[in-house]
């Protein structure tokens, strides 16, 4: 027989995380036409993760990757994005976050809640093979929706070449020399095209 | 070393299924502002899946379903998406969702292309437990996305009871009894409220 109580604990988390496709990114679809929920983004990148696996710098648990990008921004619908470049966002960034994954995982029976939670607090770390790759997926993402629209995001907040350098270096390298590689040459066109300043 | 080729073929597809964002589903989501897409809309019953496995009727093989949830629609973004009443689109869905994932499928290195559209066509079958179980997830999410909107989207198309408990009857049961039981009352309870037909 169901347990009615934990049944309405899980549906009730679904219902709730129906507000991550009103979290807006800074990112631009592709078409041009508007900018990217978080809802949206979560699943793209599950299935670049789903596809680009091998490229990995260690071998990866696929499935865990994947589940980590499904769950990785569920904690927005609290704590709102926060764009890459934001310097200010960033300060309390981490902080807002925690306190997002306590509200909202919580609301979850004790065991989803804490597999929920390992797998956020596993991919916020950094520091297993696997959440490394899961980032190297979530910041190659971007960059494609950037090169796609014309550097529109880069170009409005007046972002400098060193700027992603400095962060796609770190959050693509460490999961993947190969996309990194791919994206040095993207961000390279980049300049070249005038979307990243390089004064 | 990267076989550029084949790396191309996935980036291509992963810019290709950015279009999924634009496909409009029915839905309306729970805070009444706006319809769903399909993107957001694989993301959640993704999430759905991890949570729920356990209401399965037989055993499943939880990632199976979850990546089968992951890409189950991607062919709308060259067949649209078919309203499940729309007795007129229904007609030929099947064939435009075959032309669709011989396109877009066939953008993928030969070996990716083989393990989603075999994870397609197994949900299509519906004769697997893990396809049965992920169909009853599919179908349960509008439920509920039709409850919390006053059934908005049912009003407007003015649907019978004898309409849902048909179709639900068949995708929830055959892969959940207990999902389809807490499905009964639900639908039981939108007749009362007057959001079903029930003359």
């Amino acid at each position: 027989m169901m347990n009615y109580l934990r049944f309405t604990k899980q549906i009730n988390f679904i219902k709730e995380i129906d507000k991550l496709k009103h979290v807006m990114r800074s990112s631009i679809l592709l078409s041009g036409e508007r900018r990217e929920n978080t809802a949206e983004h979560c699943w793209h990148v599950a299935v670049m993760s789903m596809l680009l696996c091998e490229y990995a710098n260690e071998p990866v648990d696929q499935v865990k990757v994947m589940k980590m990008l499904i769950i990785h921004d569920i904690i927005e619908i609290e704590s709102g994005d926060t764009y890459v470049y934001d310097t200010v966002g960033l300060q309390d960034q981490e902080e807002r976050e925690i306190k997002a994954a306590d509200k909202l995982f919580s609301m979850l029976p004790d065991d989803q809640n804490r597999e929920f939670r390992d797998l956020w607090n596993e991919f916020e770390a950094k520091k297993s093979h696997e959440s490394k790759f899961a980032k190297a997926i979530d910041r190659l993402m971007p960059l494609l929706h950037n090169i796609g629209t014309d550097g529109e995001v880069w170009l409005e907040n007046d972002i400098h070449v060193n700027q992603v350098m400095e962060l796609m270096s770190q959050g693509i390298a460490e999961g993947s020399e190969e996309l990194w590689s791919y994206a040095k040459n993207i961000i390279d066109d980049s300049v070249t095209k005038g979307w990243l300043r390089n004064d």
